[in-house]
Parts: C-alpha cells; sequence; structure tokens
C-alpha cells in the first residue's frame, strides 16, 4: 500500500496554510509550497489539520452497533448493569469480533487513529472478548491502532476463576492490567488492588482501573492505588479512568489527591460525565497531570448513548468543564488528542516532521470551531494512507 | 401554497407504520393504506414520524452563525459575560434581523416547527432585537412560529431606561414578559419582581424568567415569584428557565419548590446543563409540572456551543439527568416536544387528527434510536408543507 502522501493546502490545528509531506507513513517535511513528483495529493482546500483523535477509552467488545435497536432495561446501580449485561451477552449474540470492528470502523470514519478499549473477562465468557478483538485488531491494523486492556468487569476476586482468566489473557499478550473498584464492586480493596498489581509485576504491563467510587471511597481506593505505585516503584505506569472523586466539592479531599497523581505521574481518563461528579480538567493539566477521555461504551446493554466521535466527545468534556474561552475549549480537544497519546504512550504522535502521518483533515476556522461544529465530512489518513472519507472507511465492516 | 400532503409508511413515535392525511396545513386522517388523489405524497419509507421539535428557549437576536469565527474571551461570571456582549454587539454588528434568520433556518432544518426567543432589551440598543426579530418572523412565518420575549438582559432597574423600553416592546406586540436573576444582576428583588409582575398584568401577557441563581438565593427568588403568582392569580403563566436551584442536592430545601411549582402550574425550562445543577426532569415530571428545554445562546459571544438540533438538545437532557432506559430518554425527547408545547400553550400540537400538521420525518427505529443517533437526514413538514430536507431548508439564509 502507497504510504507516501502530499497533503496539501491544509492549516495544522488551525495555524497558517501549509503543506505536509509523508514518506513511508511518517510527516518528513513541513512548509508551503513542497512538490514530490509521483506522489499521490490530498488537496485539504484550507481546511484543518488534526492530529489522529485518540479513543482512549472504550469497550470495543460488547456495542451494539448495527444489531438493531435494542431497549434499555438496566436497573440503576453499576452492578445492575454487570450482571443485566452478562445475562444477556449469550443469548444476543454480541459477538466480541464482530462487534468490535463495527465500533471501530465507526470511530476511524470519524478520525480516530488510536483507540485504548477494556476486554471483558470473567468466568462466564472466558477469553472470547480477547479472542475477538484479536482478529479485529489484525484485521484493522492498517487503519486503526488498537491497545487492549484485560478487563475483570464482573470482578476480579468475587468470582473464582476470574484471576487466572486475567492471567492468561495477560500472557496472551493484552497489553494492559485493568481493574474495577476495589471497594465497590470486589468489596476487598486490599485483595484487589494486590492481584491488579501482582499481574502488573508479574508480566511487565501497565495498568488502568476503572474508578467510578465516588467522595472519600474513592479517594481512599486512590490512596491504596498510590501506597503500592509507590512501593513497587510504578510512576508512570498507571492510568485511573474515571475518577468520580476527583470531582467532590471538597478541595481538601481532593487537591491532595492531585498532588499525588502529579508526583506519581498517574494519568486519568474523563469522559466528561455529565450527571456524575467529574475530574477538573484544567486543574489537572494545570498540575502536569496527563489527561485522557474516551467514549467509554457505545450503544451497549448499559447505555444508548455514544457514536465514537472524539470532536463530539470533546464538545461534552467542554461542556462539562463550562469550557467556553477558546484556549479553554482547546483543553478539551487536547484530551482527545495529544492527551491521549500521552496516556497511552503513543510515540511519534503528531504534525511535526518525523512523527507518524495519523490526522484528520476537518473543515472548521479553528480548533475551537471543529469542535463545536463536528462536521462529518471528514478525511482520516493512517500511516499516511487515506482509510476514510466522509466516515466511509475503506474496510468494510461486517 | 400546497398545504395538502398524503404522508405514506410513516411511523409515529416509533409505532406501526401508518399514512396521514394532511388536508389545509392539518392532520385530518390516520391510518394505513389511505389515498388522496390529486393531493402530492411523501413516502417516508417507513422511518419515524415525530411531532415538530420545540426549541423553547433561545436567543435568536444575537448568535454569530455565518459571521466567522469569533474567539470567546468573556470572564467567567454572568455579568462580564452581559458586559462583553453588549461591548461588541454594535462593534460587530451582530445584526438582529440577519442572525436570527441564520439561526431559526438552521433550526427549521433539524425539524424544529417552534421558537421562543428572548429578546435584548436595553438602554445601549433600545428595541433593535424586537424590530429584527419582527422581520424575521414575518419573512418565517411560513416555516417557523416564532414567539418572543422581552428579556432585560442587561437588568431591568439597574440601568434605568429599560423598563420603559421593555414596556414598548410589550405595546408593539411581544407575547411574553421576560426577567433575569432579581438578586444576583438587578440586586433588587423586590424591586425587580413587582415590576416584571406589573407589566405582565399591564399586558396581560404571561411571563419567562431567567433564573441562574443556585441553592438558597434562587430558592429565595422563586418563593417571590410564587408569592406574586399566587396575589395575582396567575397560576399557569409563569415559566422560570434555568432554576439551578432545583439542582440543589438537598431536598429539604428542594421538594417544596417543586411542590410549589405544581400547585401554581409554574413551566421550568433546562438545558441540561453539564457544568451547573440542573432541574431534576423526572422529578419534575412526575409532580405534573410542565418542562420544556432549549438550546439557549447558539454560537454567541457567550458560548461557542450549540447547533439548534432539539435531538442533540434531548440527547444533553438525557446525559444531564442520567437517563438510559428507553423510558427515561423519552422524557428527555418530551422536553424538546410535547414539553415545549405545553409549556408555550401551542394549540393543536400533536400527530393525531385534528393537530396542526407540524411535523419531522426521520430515520430511526425508536425515539430513543433518534434521540441517540441524530440522524440528519430529516424531511420537516410546516402546516403541510415541506420546508426543508436534509437540512437545507426552502428558505434561504441571509
Amino acid at each position: 500500500m502507497a504510504t507516501d502522501l502530499l497533503i496539501r493546502n491544509a492549516r495544522p490545528l488551525g495555524g497558517p496554510a501549509t503543506d505536509l509531506l509523508i514518506r513511508s507513513g511518517r510527516i518528513v517535511e513541513r512548509a508551503t509550497g513542497l512538490s514530490a513528483p509521483g506522489v499521490p495529493i490530498e488537496d485539504a482546500g484550507g481546511k484543518l489539520v488534526l492530529p489522529g483523535l485518540v479513543e482512549a477509552h472504550t469497550h470495543l467488545d460488547k456495542t451494539l452497533l448495527g444489531m438493531g435497536w435494542h431497549p434499555h432495561g438496566a436497573g440503576p446501580r453499576i452492578i445492575d448493569k454487570i450482571d443485566h449485561e452478562r445475562a444477556l451477552k449469550g443469548p444476543l449474540d454480541i459477538d466480541p469480533a464482530r462487534q468490535s470492528a463495527r465500533q471501530a470502523l465507526q470511530s476511524v470514519g470519524f478520525g480516530t487513529t488510536h483507540i485504548r478499549t477494556h476486554l471483558d473477562i470473567d468466568t462466564d465468557y472466558g477469553l472470547w472478548a480477547v479472542e475477538g478483538i484479536a482478529a479485529t485488531r489484525e484485521r484493522l491494523r492498517p487503519v486503526v491502532d488498537i491497545d487492549r486492556v484485560a478487563f475483570p468487569q464482573s470482578g476480579l476476586l468475587r468470582r473464582p476463576g476470574t484471576l487466572e482468566l486475567m492471567d492468561r489473557a495477560l500472557a496472551m499478550g493484552v497489553e494492559v492490567v485493568g481493574g474495577l473498584d476495589p471497594c465497590a464492586i470486589d468489596r476487598d480493596p486490599k485483595g484487589h488492588l494486590d492481584a491488579v498489581f501482582a499481574l502488573s509485576q508479574k508480566h511487565g504491563r501497565p495498568i488502568d482501573i476503572h474508578l467510578h467510587e465516588p467522595g472519600e471511597m474513592g479517594a481512599f481506593s486512590l490512596e491504596l492505588i498510590f501506597e503500592r505505585i509507590r512501593a513497587l516503584g510504578l510512576r508512570g505506569q498507571v492510568t485511573v479512568s474515571h475518577a468520580f472523586c476527583l470531582g467532590a466539592p471538597d478541595r481538601d479531599l481532593v487537591d491532595p489527591l492531585i498532588a499525588q497523581l502529579a508526583e506519581l505521574d498517574v494519568a486519568i481518563m474523563t469522559t466528561g460525565p455529565a450527571s456524575r461528579p467529574a475530574p477538573p480538567v484544567a486543574r489537572l493539566l494545570a498540575a502536569g497531570i496527563r489527561v485522557c477521555s474516551g467514549s467509554d461504551g457505545i450503544r451497549d446493554t448499559w447505555s444508548p448513548y455514544g457514536n465514537g466521535d472524539m470532536l463530539e466527545r470533546a464538545m461534552l468534556v467542554g461542556l462539562r468543564n463550562n469550557f467556553r474561552r477558546d484556549e479553554d475549549v482547546e483543553l478539551a480537544f487536547h484530551t482527545c488528542t495529544r492527551g491521549g497519546a500521552d496516556a497511552m504512550r503513543i510515540a511519534g504522535y503528531g504534525l511535526e516532521p518525523g512523527c507518524a502521518a495519523d490526522l484528520v483533515i476537518v473543515p472548521g476556522e479553528t480548533v475551537t470551531d471543529a469542535v463545536v461544529s463536528r462536521p462529518t465530512d471528514r478525511v482520516v489518513v493512517k500511516r499516511g494512507v487515506v482509510v476514510a472519507r466522509g466516515g466511509v472507511c475503506t474496510v468494510v465492516a461486517p
């Protein structure tokens, strides 16, 4: 596949128009009036060029996209949604291979070039998600990079056998160790976190923990996480997803947590949830903390919402954080682009010469304009190859 | 203009497919297999048909749509945004006639058939907005109904002369008396509310008050509003917009307010704000209170967000209220359709025979599907006439 491309007349992040020359999938030159005989040309017509959008937290294995409308009937608690989903997954045939490809391709159409997905691992379905995603990951390698988290969605200790399945998933190459609400779901914060960190140590993998626990309970779990990072020397190796406890109104509770996140280089993932306390994005970034964003589940049994558009996600993060000034909306955009690359340690990310040519061309005047307008007429480039136009990907969904 | 139309194979609110026969702008029959020789046919192809979307709170006069990107630089307080906007309105030439037409037509493209707009009235710009909107309202009468609120955006008492301008606007026919934060902006809750209610009494007009005041301050202003409704016999004549105080976590504060809203038939407008306390939509509806929604300002000097799509607004109200089950998401949809009609007292609203043929045809399986998917491929009918397809209106924006 040709991985050379000359992009003409594009405005990087809304700056002055320029050309970008891509060779062997990397940006090699960025200047006006470039020419490169024989290299295919993509005329951006003065549109914005943005680095590839980064979906840093989703659940590709369990979307219902393309399966017809399924009414949402789960109860209000997280454990209700967990049990409801596990009961339906087999009967509805929510096949991880098929479903992950559908969602990933929809995301690529919106300009996403990197995805981190949490894969359900439990004693009812074993490694179904791990195997399904392995197929999708291989098949979609030309259009999107998929990073996987082994995720004990139904609890790690409360359902014996799960820990062994997690261990097997990591042995099979899954890149990240996941965890979930050490107090609220497993009811054993010490046991849960000791197990998660032991898996990390054994396999030499980073950690990404779901932490929905609010207020003092979440702060307690965070403290236990900090203790283990210090004891094991895992600075910079941990991401905490959701972290609703950081949205508590009590600054005396939250500020020391923020200071420790910075000290231990813990990344935070937020979806910008409208109905839950949310991590204060501007304060976290000002403290030097890596902050990324994600769609979380899209059209699954937990929730009907979501479409995988990380520009729309930036809008939702902006609305949640009351970002109105352009420089503030750009913080929300940051969480959906470079912030994701920082959290996921993506090498060579950006629009500078030397970076991988993962990018998206979008109509708009400024980055903030793109976030609030979210035009769908996008051109998506992965490693120098145009992989989607107007939402339609070169790879066809199953 | 032909106001007869036969809509074939449409699913009202996701129900079984049927035909709708429209004569003289009204739905006269709803059944399968209808025929009406000579009447134009619109084949809905099994798509949803929804009643026209209702934008119950916006500011048509001051959007920047179509004026190029304007960076957002206002300070954090409401009064900062008020003063910033007033300072820019003339220099930027935010012409209410031109701008209101642009926004209203964009809304029509999304399926909005009724709009309530608040018109800035202040001593710097006088009745510029009232005059501008009068032109738009006449021009767009075939495609959308526009209901106006005389709105003292810069305060009613703190800038002498404003009250007289409000009186003149109402004498010119503006339908509703507006108000704004009696404590926080005018710093004289008794004086402000006495003046608003006096205008209502003098002109025989209903009231729609912006109330951003949170917590106990907002509750105090609400109590003062209730006292005047009781004293003047204005039950059912008042809408309170925003009402952040109803989102306070203290049920002992909020529940008595909800009881009085129900007793006095006060309508509530909420945008589903992600970064502010928000009225609890399900609890209000369960108490029998009329609840509507709106975009508030779209792409103006206050905020870059918004596009006028009331299906997207329903999504935002749903996200804010943590509505996930279909029947809950339908409550959010209700606030953007019938809830708006109830609040604005729109006669003949709905999809039943006898109702005005104001409706929108949208791809989707269910109402909740339409809310979360927000497809843009819509057909909009106003009084029996197709006025927009795929976002493009039969009337061209200035």
